[in-house]
């Protein structure tokens, strides 16, 4: 369901209203919603997991996400976050359970998210969404040193 | 070489001055100095690349890159800097280069890195680290929407 613009913005009086934005526009596919909780800036990020690449600017992420969608809502549940929040600024870092289809079947994936929220002259806004894959079938991503780059 | 605290604060005047000590911290294996970037925060986020897990928190941030540290320096140099800067936040996003030894030799990596500072009452500080491999060997990243997951 497409909702107006106006009446997406006054859902987005908190960081919280605007992840739960994000994540029910990922779910439905719903580009202008999606695109609704972004920034309108050049310099916003977005990484999609596993991709190995970033994008850059509020185009480019429309574009990606466009490509994205062309294959469906992504059956996404975000789980398990933490926050950071400063005068202006939230920094949330979570676990996005996903449902994906493999050639074993269907399996939950983690995925770990960087979501990061700025307060603009138009309300909260995503600024970065950093996302990278977490342990397969492992259950929820627990702390562990290991690394082999740094 | 490490430097008193006192005098490594003074420099974190801006998130272009902590964002370079991080990385020299880093790269010199100077475990004081980098923690003194972090603000001493139950909620901070690291994820380091290819980990599949995310760390929580000063004390568990600090065991990581102990760990990582036992192997020496981390040979890495930060590139393509993206800022998006409000009042009391910084989200930069970068490309690290970094040196690793493969089994066919010396090669280059690259890793994507969403890092965030917060102006705290101490100075700016680091509350976001996620870092996640970049294509490797194939140059800087650069934009694209395809992706297996989301």
């Amino acid at each position: 369901m497409t909702r107006p613009k106006s009446q997406t913005a006054a859902l987005m009086s908190s960081p919280e209203d605007i992840e739960a934005e994000f994540y029910e526009a990922l779910q439905l596919a719903d580009l202008e919603r999606l695109m609704a909780v972004w920034a309108d800036d050049d310099e916003v990020v977005c990484v999609h997991p596993g991709a190995g690449t970033r994008v850059i600017g509020a185009a480019a992420v429309r574009a990606s996400f466009e490509a994205i969608f062309a294959n469906g809502g992504v059956p996404v549940e975000p789980t398990q976050v933490h926050r950071v929040h400063s005068v202006g600024s939230a920094v949330h870092h979570l676990v996005e359970q996903l449902q994906i289809r493999t050639a074993e079947g269907a399996q939950t994936a983690w995925v770990l998210a960087t979501n990061v929220y700025v307060k603009t002259a138009q309300g909260w806004r995503m600024v970065a969404h950093h996302a990278s894959p977490g342990q397969l079938g492992e259950g929820p991503a627990l702390p562990e040193p290991a690394s082999t780059l740094h």
